[in-house]
């Protein structure tokens, strides 16, 4: 399909699909209009409404992919007809740490191109730039209102932020180069999940404190500004499989985008070759036979991690499988699974990176989705404080 | 003329008027594609952008009143007419402290009728409610991510507010009651200025502090975020007659809205008689003869203080003209002078009050016009950081 035919396709259905979101926001708020029904949610039960949230970090390697994006798929994959998915690439986010302009740009655009390559299907879920809504920093404004600041002192990610930015241990990083972004950012992500009265969210374990404080401020806000129904749900964690994929050459720390090494990590742009020749040369051991050893065998279980990421399969059946097998079966079948696993959003991925239009497309269709319900929710938060 | 003749000729003149603006918006952002005007107005000449913000704290008292809001419709008057005036109605602000949602919703109403019926011309100056313009809390986010957290927490402002709304001591006040919000206002501050690129901002002494710190931001962003121009200019200060006015019952502390007695303030609203009682109950001292005398006779000080307010002089030519008079004459021509300050005003604010109808128009003709520059302005700032 052309470029043009392809953009052409998606402004054309924008306004059916409008049609629907605007239903689907009908459904959301009317879901919240009925305390039976907050009831519901606050026990679990369907419609949910899903929110997550990923920096624009550019093209994603193994860890990234692993981590966070294919689970938003599987997600997408699962969900009931009647659940809400809303996808949101986080861009004020990036902001709170040191960011070259136009490598922040170009991120930001390859992020939106990387979630639709894996399958992300925009007309299915909400899929928009986090600072193309701007509701999200008039929602965090009221609730910075309404969180103490030493309870933001007390997160801990500031200070790893921080630290990794920096290339520093946390003991040596110290306060006063904290800035007022990072010191509140959980409260934008606050803002991020609870405009969408989001009652699902998938984060990492590193997250969950923020996920606590985001029930935190939805219940101050709930007890402070008082109405029927209750405003915001108490958003529950979503756990997602979590796989800690580790680097290729130094299987003791995570794989990572700016170590020195590039056989260190498999990108997404890798082609089969650089896919192939990067697990011939990664680190392993030298005992006999494949293991599931985390501590012992970071190498070796790393690769059986990574492999069953791809299919899906639980670690540890993965490593029974290769109880008789050697090293190099292993590694030929990881490189054949992952080859297959990137294969097709690659090519996807490198298709829609050559247009623009197609993607820009996509971006204002989620925004225009996504703030139609933001709108909602801002309306009923600013007659609750008064500012009406 | 009638409320709905009224409305419809707000909305009807809306799109001559806002064609005016975007001349306007075209002009402020023309001036600053071009370094040399930059330069000119960095040395203090014309052309200006003038903005100031008020907190929607409803029917305004005497303090309030030759505090602020007059010295606006005075800058309005000597405006040139190239000049850019922008007036805000912070209601963001408001919500650092406390509030009762309905008291707040009608403050923030009658702020917007206090402004119109003291004078304010929204066809010359931009009238708008700073939370009907989405632009300030994106632009505030980003400047929180330039701002150093220990740079905040000198500001003293946060005290002495929170030590204010809790009648108490400051050095009572710990920061465990700091809420984010009430930590970072310097910097929404900052937001709501630089998102002008205002050139001359009129603060009290007490926020002198504040306008340093719009001047360290905008600095640090014109450093960080290169590009030519540059693209905020550093605000100034603009000196307007400081008058303090002090309780009429108890002339060592100011004029306040919340204390107990409610002879100590001159409202808006108080009718000729209430005022000419107040002045007739309004403490003085013994001494006999006029003379001016802050420290040694606050309360007679004080009613010269307001009589100068009300004509324009300087106290001190004022306590001259009554060198010879006595304490009666002075009570005498101070009620008259109030009297005939809030007589126009109160009958004008009486009248739209009433008028709903035309108060949201002019709210929607303000939100539109500040809408439009802050757009220019955000639009530069992204593509500097790069969120494009």
């Amino acid at each position: 399909m052309s470029s043009s035919v392809r953009t052409f396709r998606v402004l054309n259905r924008c306004s059916h699909s409008l049609q629907t979101s605007r239903l689907r926001c009908q459904h959301v708020a009317k879901r919240f209009n009925s305390t039976k029904v907050t009831e519901e949610v606050k026990h679990g039960s369907r419609p949910r409404t899903v929110f997550s949230g990923i920096q624009p970090t550019g093209i994603p390697h193994l860890g990234n992919l692993c981590g966070a994006l294919l689970n938003w798929v599987e997600l997408q994959k699962n969900a009931h007809s009647d659940d809400v998915l809303i996808f949101s690439i986080v861009g004020w986010h990036a902001l709170t740490l040191p960011q070259d302009p136009k490598t922040l740009s170009a991120a930001r655009r390859d992020m939106m191109a990387v979630i639709l390559a894996i399958g992300i299907d925009p007309e299915r879920s909400i899929l928009f730039h986090q600072d193309d809504n701007p509701h999200h920093t008039d929602l965090a404004w009221l609730f910075n209102c309404i969180t103490p600041v030493g309870k933001l002192r007390r997160m801990t990610t500031w200070k790893s932020k921080l630290a990794t930015s920096r290339n520093a241990d946390e003991s040596e990083v110290d306060e006063s180069l904290l800035n007022a972004g990072l010191l509140t950012y959980p409260v934008l992500q606050a803002a991020d999940i609870l405009l969408y009265r989001a009652t699902h969210v998938p984060v990492g374990e590193d997250q969950k404190q923020h996920l606590e404080l985001s029930r935190d401020i939805a219940d101050t806000f709930n007890h402070t500004f008082k109405g029927k129904p209750r405003l915001f749900p108490l958003p529950e964690y979503v756990e997602t499989p979590s796989r800690r994929i580790l680097s290729l050459r130094d299987p003791t720390s995570k794989m990572s985008k700016s170590a020195p090494d590039v056989d260190s990590r498999i990108l997404l742009t890798d082609s089969d070759t650089q896919i192939q020749s990067k697990f011939r040369r990664a680190v392993t051991d030298s005992t006999v036979g494949v293991t599931y050893d985390p501590v012992g065998r970071p190498g070796v279980s790393n690769l059986l991690t990574i492999l069953a990421a791809c299919t899906g399969e639980n670690v540890l059946d993965v490593a029974k499988r290769f109880k008789s097998k050697g090293l190099g079966d292993l590694k030929a079948e990881v490189t054949d699974a992952v080859v297959q696993l990137i294969q097709q959003p690659r090519a996807e991925f490198e298709r829609l990176r050559d247009d623009p239009a197609y993607l820009s497309a996509v971006a204002l269709q989620g925004a225009t989705k996504s703030r139609l319900i933001g709108e909602e929710t801002m309306k009923v938060v600013r007659s609750r404080v008064g500012l009406t």
